[in-house]
């Protein structure tokens, strides 16, 4: 890709934008040497209040505070919601004189739920610590003499998911009006609290407010960077469907010495199924399932062909000899998926019983590409599976129903929504990466498409806008985990990645 | 088979043997229905003693009520062990003088252990009730005017295996002496206290006692009868083998959005492995697995064939709408058979996660058949993973081990051992048929070998003499789940069986 952008990249660096860029990245710097520690606490004082789905006070006093932080810093404030859901999204605005663009900036306050028996520490206690390894010690960093090492990292709950994008970005724009900068666009944030519960009001909040939103580009101030810790931008990510499927054996479970090889046995006929699903390098058999699926353009494969190699390393760090398809790690992430996130039939190890089990459990989780649909998806699995001669159910069914059907199966289907992959060549597309990478002083990395899901189909969906992802946390964070952390080397990155996108960016 | 043994059986019916044995059945019969209550009584007090592994002092319990029990009916006893292990063999001898054959009685005492929380009642107290569902009403059975109705089931731990065969042995016992019926045989008891944990001491403690246990053939009280509830022979059993096999993916669970397709999915390789190891109906597909299955006989073939259908009933009582192969219920247990008895992978259903599992595990249950041996199936098995890329582990490996190998398979072999099936056509097993019929009143259904395992070639190995099973209780006795029961007309059933093979036994 960067062979195509290449001409406009490297007029940009070389031209009077590189220029103010190189002097634009030096002030957030040195600014941002000078306050490390007012910017760490600052997420350590975010870190510390509890807002999660769990504790309502939390995100209620979590949204407070960033409404606070909003204004003390001269941005109009509001509070957004669909009808009267709680917690509700943090909204400001700062409107630039003369700016003809308009940027929303999103992130999202709420972290995942804990398990404080898993964590180190407590997870809404935030500790520094030395590495991420299991035996990392803890620093005392507001004694440590400046700069912090950037290798440390702050151990809790949504420290990287999405507080440091939260941070970093009030970072920014502390350091833009310190450095006396005037931000190029006008400035929306749109900060929410029901993510990591799957944005249930998002899509109605979004629709509720058009013309407050309206807006030139929205930036995605969530996921991590490239696991080569190179600064990335992306320009959309995969949906997402789950299903659980469940064959049937024998309504009770049978002695497999007196009934095995005649009654069926629900193990067997769910390892057919999964095999019947998908081929050994985890390609989908579903006719249909690749009909939509929009072709990845010349310039999104040279992106892809672009990215720092990083899967040697992955590969000693995850302990894998080799991986399921040969195409490469983000190739095989950009074409749709069928994960199976578990297994479930009888018992194993020292529970085994000599039985023949009542039935077999198959979790999956389906990573949806453009232009598949959910609803697409479901119908053609349906279809597939009657082809083969089950018989569908959406309960548990009872032994005559068994008795009637040879080949049983109920799906539950979970929730599901489409994925979203920007136009990387769109003027906005390219100003964004021009200008993340005039901040970081060499071309960012370029993804397509993250393989993980977020709904950001909603915001194209809503708006027809540009939709761009601004990771900055480092892949190794264990977000959605326990001892979530950010690596103090991806807040610094990110402080300057938000700086250019306030003041460095026009199309 | 009745084609082939016709001739010799119906000669016997309508002989001297015959005559003696409707004199036999008809005294045995009237004894019975004088005594059903001290029949009842006598299992009800054996149910009540928890001979279960858990509790060694009710193993001993019982052994010192079952030794009692021999010695007041004038049997020699001794208790048989390997060194000084418990709980102890129950042996008894009773002589015949004149007498040319000497027959084993073999049963076990101890039960499965019980998890009291799924009984209707507790295990050792033994309940009546009119029937095997749930909501079967309980029965005063001691204050019910006699006959007893034969559907009444007795619930209790061990209640039918295998305290029914040593209740119906005492009580034929004491209505051939009640009717002044002499024993055709030298009668030896041989009550085993650890069957149901796997008869760790059998091989030991018959080699320690060659000539006391000298006879001419052993008969096995255990199991139930065919699913007819025809009164059953059966002349042998598979074998066993079990297995836990563990497949591997990353060392720690990835996002299956970040990682998926490209780090291997083990739920998926466990899939595809079962299907390499069995095909749909249950044929197993490893090389050489079947090289060594000793095919059946003619008369094997008929004698199954000859069986009372039961397969339709079965499969409305079971919920199974199609069986897996299409040999038919009693063909398919006759060859040996790879049995998924459970599957492990991640999780499913509310708490499955986005991620890549670790790990799979596939329980395998193998039956084996005559000539296949354990260790020869273990070196099959092992020789077919080699040949399919897998490097086989016997501990859990670490990542650098992951990193090494793609395909790491950790196999954790459980005890096995070797099938048994014996000739019906022996001088012996013609006589047990014979007389199981006369008393009966009608041909026996005769199985040539059981489909679960019972370790019976252990006698054929000590003493190369025949082994012929002799079962008696319901199939549908819940033996080894809760609520666990005996059926009052298969103990009738068994007394004059029982009596037949004392009294009206001889080649």
């Amino acid at each position: 890709m960067w062979k195509m952008f290449g001409v406009a990249l490297l007029l940009a660096l070389a031209g009077a934008a590189g220029a103010r860029a190189e002097g634009l990245g030096g002030d957030v710097r040195a600014w941002r040497l000078a306050h490390e520690g007012q910017i760490v606490g600052n997420l350590a004082a975010f870190t510390r209040i509890p807002s999660v789905a769990a504790d309502p006070a939390g995100l209620n006093a979590m949204a407070d505070r960033l409404g606070d932080e909003l204004r003390r810093r001269g941005f109009q404030t509001r509070e957004l919601s669909a009808g009267d859901s709680d917690p509700k999204v943090v909204y400001g605005a700062f409107d630039t004189p003369g700016a003809v663009r308009t940027v929303v900036f999103y992130a999202h306050y709420d972290g995942q739920p804990v398990t404080p028996s898993q964590w180190r520490s407590d997870p809404f206690e935030p500790v520094m610590r030395m590495g991420a390894g299991p035996d990392a010690s803890d620093v005392d960093w507001r004694a440590a003499k400046p700069p912090l090492n950037p290798e440390w990292r702050l151990f809790g709950r949504a420290a990287s998911d999405d507080k440091s994008s939260i941070t970093a970005f009030l970072a920014a724009f502390d350091a833009l009006a310190a450095v006396g900068r005037k931000p190029t666009v006008n400035i929306k944030v749109f900060w929410e609290g029901e993510e990591e519960r799957g944005s249930p009001h998002l899509a109605q909040t979004l629709a509720a407010n058009r013309d407050l939103l309206a807006a030139d580009l929205w930036l995605i101030g969530d996921a991590p960077v490239h696991q080569s810790r190179k600064r990335m931008i992306y320009f959309g990510a995969r949906g997402s469907l789950s299903l659980d499927m469940t064959v049937y054996g024998p309504a009770r479970a049978l002695h497999d010495g007196h009934y095995g090889n005649w009654a069926p046995n629900p193990a067997a006929m769910a390892a057919q199924l999964i095999t019947d699903l998908r081929d050994p390098e985890g390609r989908v058999l579903i006719p249909g399932f690749l009909d939509d699926v929009r072709p990845l353009t010349p310039a999104e494969r040279a992106a892809i062909a672009n990215l720092p190699p990083v899967e040697d390393s992955l590969k000693r760090q995850f302990g894998i000899g080799a991986s399921e398809g040969a195409e490469g790690l983000t190739a095989s992430t950009m074409r749709p998926a069928l994960n199976i996130r578990g297994l479930r039939s009888g018992e194993v190890g020292v529970e085994a019983a000599n039985a023949i089990p009542t039935d077999a459990t198959i979790s999956i989780d389906f990573r949806l590409v453009p232009d598949q649909t959910p609803e697409g998806v479901r119908r053609e699995l349906e279809a597939y599976l009657r082809d083969k001669g089950w018989t569908l159910v959406s309960e548990t069914p009872d032994a005559a129903t068994r008795a009637a059907h040879p080949r049983l199966i109920q799906l539950a289907w979970g929730d599901g929504y489409p994925a979203y992959r920007d136009d990387m060549s769109s003027p906005a597309g390219r100003a964004v990466v021009a200008s993340a990478s005039r901040a970081a002083g060499e071309p960012v990395a370029v993804l397509p498409m993250m393989g993980a899901s977020v709904p950001i189909f909603l915001f194209d969906q809503a708006f027809h806008k540009p939709v761009i992802g601004l990771p900055i946390v480092n892949h190794d964070n264990n977000q959605h985990a326990a001892n979530e952390n950010a690596r103090l080397q991806n807040l610094w990155d990110g402080v300057e990645t938000y700086a250019a996108m306030m003041a460095n960016l026009s199309w």
